[in-house]
């Protein structure tokens, strides 16, 4: 097992050839006219699977974006790892604020630059070369079983049906996956919890037509000014979220618990000054890591209404709009939120406004213990190769489809991410570097051992 | 005199013509990509002086956008009148919004259908058109001169160094100006005050880079949230301006002041229906009236940040932005305001975020008094057309040279307008009734007799 560090240094400039092909194509699955680079991607993981040593290999199409399954198949006596990524990526707005064409992945830095160069197709991709490893090296313990699917940045809308359809397929003992970041390289870490989430966008419609804001300004309301307020009303002076009934079902940690996770190295300094803000701001009463991890937060991803272009325009504009996200953490039911929100919403219009409530994507918060063969297998893998126990954390971020796993097939995920918070996922700029990428790759192999080991 | 209305039969078709000609030309002041159909327009316009009668018209090159000037003097003895119009128009964004072309004016259901249809195209070549009349007929009864700029919908930059350089050119009596509305086709009125303005843009920086929601969310500041939060606090629950020092220089008029203006015919049921709106909405104690013609007024013009496009993307964005204005009232100095909204905008910033606050435009507000020989003689000429007596009004826009034309020529305006507030000036599909055209045309020659009459 130990030659995967040779094999790596012999194959490392095919594994970046390899993946670049994947990260050039723009395989955006929020905007529809990306459809078919959703497909070029889909054929691309079926090459690449086997080309690694894959028995089969196919596409599936969905009712949305198509689903890349591929196996091998070696004993069906022996445990069964399900390696789950996404193929599709975030839109690359705001454009101008790249340094670098997000499709055309380059080399700078020690750092891959692209979109998905980290997430997800920078992590999906090692899966597929350390396959590659121990079947050509024969040392594959396990049956390995790979989904690729094209919906994760818009909430998988169509991969629980996916599941349900190939259960038997996709029966398998751990569902393995690298979507999620370590603390530091130097601190490897395991993720065993992510929030859940209710995405939602609101419209306010104030006059039938935008109107000019001095013969209007002052009598009639302006949407841009009600949503402002409303969505002002959304957070009390203590940060926290008003909406009725929000908290009630959010799990609570006993002090024991969240004087364990304060142990998790974390500099507010460098944290402060890596975003460059005077300072941080959130829940009053809960530290920086404990507000990502274990609260529930809500953010206005985007807001628009009225002139946005050069210079002034007197308007006094007809509609306003925000996608609002709330993160939610383990307990709390993503739909039940999501009518809350908009119950509440709804409550605090004045009736000089119309307005709207629409779910645009959610899911369920996910929790894992850390005494599972799984974790325990990960935790050695990444000690092994980084030297390092591993620390146990819970992620601020979602992947919806988790829990959806859990529900629909029965199976527990392991988050064996090896992405790093400065890897700017979802922004201008996104990055992965080399040693994450061939750390991850080096790792996995030891996975797998460890993890048949356990359950033999 | 009478002869005007069979002038205006006889040539009416000519005379839409020659304004679609200007209207074609698409001269948004506020994009820099229209500089060369300023200079189109203002080259149109001298064209069209020089036609219907100017002894000579001239197009001067200023700091901004050009100003065409023309002149026909009679008599230096004779009083002189100034026209003063804009050829600049507004932005046309929302441009889905529009049932026809912004600039490929059409005539439909008896209103011309076009960007600049009536603010200010419409209503100044109505000028041109009854200048050409006088002097065809030989009616004139005094000098005449017009001043048309480039900038007046982003404030008139360049045109007080104009005044300030032509002051002896400009020389006048009267600055005849039809950039306003009236009450109704059948309710003839002449605006006796103008709001002035105070158009601020803020931005709210949070993070030095869009971040990913999940990973950050709750922990760092949103700048679109704050940025609504700080919005929000600008309006107290009465709709007051909270801005310290804000109502300080704000004109007070008697109870019986606000008796008289109470009396101006006003539908509120009609009001409502016109906008679709279920309730208006404005500061606690003044009528509908009185809070665009007396109070001054705060709106948010434009805001924008993160993601706008289909879809969801789970950003926490780097920075938040937003357009301000607020509309002034007699004896409020827009250049106090500006630094009242600036200290008190950075005052409530937190200090997890950077803002910035930039004054884009302003101007002062503009009063006059209906005992002057130009209101008389407004008044009287309206009547004389509309068959009904003038009524009075302030205006809740702003034409901010206005009051700048007062402290540079030292010369009073009068505002006689001939738009509708259903005219959507600044909004998607502005339009102007024929009958106001025409009416506009046949009006302004009887200005011109009665005032002179008045000066003798």
């Amino acid at each position: 097992m130990d030659e995967i560090k040779n094999y790596i240094e012999e194959n490392k400039d095919r594994f970046l050839d390899e993946l670049f092909g994947l990260i050039r194509i723009p395989s955006i699955s929020s905007e529809s006219a990306h459809k078919d680079d959703m497909y070029k991607a889909a054929e691309y993981w079926k090459q690449a699977l086997l080309k690694a040593g894959a028995d089969k290999a196919e596409v599936f199409k969905t009712k949305g974006n198509p689903v890349t399954y591929g196996e091998k198949i070696i004993d069906p006596k022996l445990p069964t790892v399900l390696v789950y990524g996404h193929m599709d990526v975030m839109p690359v707005d705001p454009i101008d604020l790249w340094e670098t064409k997000p499709f055309d992945p380059v080399i700078k830095d020690g750092k891959i630059w692209a979109r998905g160069a980290d997430d997800d197709k920078g992590q999906s991709f090692m899966h597929a070369k350390a396959f590659e490893f121990m079947v050509k090296k024969n040392l594959l313990p396990c049956n390995v079983k790979f989904m690729l699917e094209g919906e994760e940045e818009i909430g998988s809308p169509s991969l629980p049906a996916f599941c349900k359809e190939h259960k038997e397929m996709l029966k398998s003992d751990i569902i393995l996956v690298s979507d999620t970041s370590m603390i530091a390289q130097d601190v490897p870490s395991i993720t065993t919890g992510l929030r859940g989430l209710s995405y939602m966008e609101v419209e306010v419609t104030g006059p039938n037509a935008d109107l000019h804001s001095g013969i209007f300004g002052g009598a009639v309301a302006n949407p841009a000014n009600i949503l402002c307020k409303m969505i002002a009303s959304l957070q009390d002076e203590n940060n926290k979220i008003t909406i009725p009934g929000f908290y009630d079902d959010v799990e609570i940690l006993s002090p024991e618990e969240r004087a364990e996770m304060a142990k998790a190295p974390f500099s507010l300094e460098k944290y402060k000054k890596d975003l460059d803000i005077k300072a941080v701001h959130g829940e009053e009463g809960y530290s920086t890591i404990e507000r990502t991890g274990i609260r529930p937060s809500l953010d206005v991803n985007g807001i628009w209404s009225g002139y946005t272009g050069e210079g002034a325009k007197t308007v006094l504009p007809s509609k306003a709009y925000a996608k609002i996200s709330m993160r939610l953490v383990p307990n709390q039911d993503n739909e039940k939120i999501s009518k809350l929100f908009e119950d509440y919403f709804m409550s605090i219009a004045p009736d000089c406004v119309k307005v709207k409530v629409t779910a645009l994507h959610g899911g369920q918060a996910y929790g894992t213990s850390t005494n599972t063969p799984a974790y325990i297998a990960a935790s050695k893998a990444m000690e092994k190769v980084f030297g390092k126990k591993a620390v146990p954390t819970r992620s601020g971020g979602s992947i919806p489809i988790i829990s959806e796993f859990e529900r629909i097939l029965g199976v527990k995920s392991i988050l064996m991410g090896f992405g790093l918070s400065s890897d700017a996922i979802h922004s201008p700029n996104e990055n992965y570097p080399l040693f994450n990428f061939y750390k991850g790759i080096e790792t996995i192999p030891y996975f797998y051992k460890y993890y048949t080991g356990l359950l033999k």
